[in-house]
């Protein structure tokens, strides 16, 4: 084990393309600026997924908008240049605070959370979509909504972005005026009008976990019938390829986030896509990308078409496995050194 | 009020067609042999759904073969000749039963239910899929699968039903050796994969409350959240559609369950689209036929197609409630009689 880790922690400063070439920025998912300290010292190329519902969390009220911006601030200046993708507030679902009494909800996976929280107390999102503005005087930062599920949604959002924009600009506190905005795709609604959003949206983030789990009607916390959480599964590669295929007809880049994005037999289904970018946790980053290392695109496009191919998530499975037991026998990869 | 109600009276012998022909299906959902009588009084062609978990809800064990038999023959003779949907088991979600726990789940919706107890309840499933076999001697019975999400379901669904012909034919037990067995399409996996489906099933039935939930990840029974349960959602008119032509290209018919079948708004997208059969609770029934009375197809698709070019589910209401409103104006329209 640890001369794997040894061996792995040698890639922090090779660039992460596959094979043959073609780029895949592998950036973090991250909670806290502690975590971002893990994170660079497994080679994160800046930061996917900045989940702050944990600055909201484990303390006795909301948190300041200074108290924010400081957080913010300081996880984009370590980051020196490279980007900093801010969620908003993705409360509710599984994920509670103490000091506000969310409702008691029969299906809470399907409730009042996420961006929906954010536009019911617009008082609130305001204070958090001001705190990243000034933080994005200090480095590359965009802001992520989750859980849209309407062009509505996204619109409502930026007028609240942009009455916080006005504010700030009359207050005369700087600010990057041209601050991205985009948004997840982990409702099935949104996969069907992800060439809608694209118009409104500056990058799509696929969050495969909550996707995964709507398009399935599974909930994967759920031990009875979580054998029926199915990444593989023909429509979530569907849904993902037709999200892919939006947002590049707009111009816009999309990444994966969620578990599958550390899975590396999963590999060849974002190469032969040509998604741009995964957002992992820290310890998945390194395994990832010496999977990369030894992956080629080229035979990703076709192995995704026989994939395409395939009625059943088992297939997939095989296909999977198969070809990425075949990649970690090439010569130099890591795992074949054991 | 009473004026209406007999008008409408007058159109249970009235065919059911729009104004300029095209031939639409109205038939009931029922939940026991009781609430056929009132379907057939208000005119339904059929059954398109028999909810059968009444049949186990509200006593103190499984209901044997022959119970469930009695009331299904029962059932099918009434209906002289018309087809019978009898759904298997819907149990779980909000659905209990007081002599067989349940898990406590933390997002019912999304757990161990329908078809995931009868395929992990086998035994259970073949007890009531031979009664539906012996019930499918007396008249046109076809048996519905629910919550279908991947093809693996059919098929095991499908290993069953052939294991409890086998039993009956080894018994010497009559019963229609070409009875179909179709599926609901609710879940939005199902939808993704609806080219797929149709090879493995005779016939859909969108099944909308729940595929409209998990679409838009929307408990509709939550309150906090409910104006977010969205019918008239672009993405619900895409998956609609979408569904509708994988059916055709198999051509496998296919019907539209839930409350939106009983919106008489939503008329124009059913037949814009080309569906041949609505599922309805006796007291929509009329009011619908009615409204189809005065809907033309023709005008229909046109009005589809420029829903299909909003972005909005609020500018599809207005679509589809402007058109609605010219529609109950035409003459003889029973609406415009008060
Ligand atoms: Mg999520
Ligand atoms: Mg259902």
């Amino acid at each position: 084990q640890n001369v794997v880790k040894e061996q792995l922690l040698k890639l922090v400063e090779v660039p992460s393309l596959s094979q043959d070439g073609v780029p895949l920025t592998l950036a973090a998912n991250i909670s806290s600026l502690k975590e971002l300290d893990a994170a660079l010292a497994n080679g994160a190329e800046g930061v996917g997924l900045f989940r702050t519902e944990f600055l909201y969390m484990d303390r006795s009220r909301f948190p300041t908008e200074d108290e924010q911006f400081e957080v913010y601030r300081a996880v984009v200046q370590k980051l020196r240049g490279e980007t900093l993708i801010i969620r908003t507030l993705d409360i509710g679902g599984d994920k509670q605070l103490d000091y506000y009494e969310l409702p008691e909800e029969e299906n809470p996976f399907l409730g009042f959370r996420a961006i929906r929280f954010s536009l019911e107390r617009k008082d609130l999102f305001k204070i958090q979509l001001r705190a990243i503005l000034r933080a994005s005087e200090y480095g590359d930062v965009r802001i992520m909504y989750p859980l849209i599920t309407s062009i509505d949604e996204v619109r409502d959002a930026n007028a609240v972005l942009s009455e916080a924009k006005r504010e700030l600009a009359a207050e005369g506190i700087p600010y990057d005026a041209d601050i991205q905005a985009g948004i997840m795709i982990e409702v099935p609604a949104a996969v069907a009008i992800a060439d809608l959003l694209a118009e409104e949206a500056a990058f799509f983030s696929i969050g495969t976990n909550d996707l995964i789990q709507f398009t399935l009607a599974v909930d994967r916390m759920n031990e009875q019938i979580s054998h029926l959480y199915e990444p593989y599964h023909p429509a979530i590669l569907r849904m993902i390829r037709a999200v892919t295929n939006a947002a590049k007809s707009q111009g816009i880049p999309v990444s994966i986030c969620g578990e599958i994005a550390g899975d590396v037999n999963a590999l060849p289904i974002w190469l032969g896509l040509g998604i741009e970018e995964l957002s992992l946790s820290a310890q998945a980053i390194l395994p990832v990308k010496d999977g990369l290392l030894r992956t080629k695109a080229a035979d990703s496009r076709k192995l995704l078409e026989e994939m395409f191919r395939c009625k059943t998530a088992s297939e997939v499975r095989a296909l999977a496995s198969q070809f990425h037991a075949e990649a970690a026998l090439a010569p130099g990869n890591v795992q074949s050194l054991l």
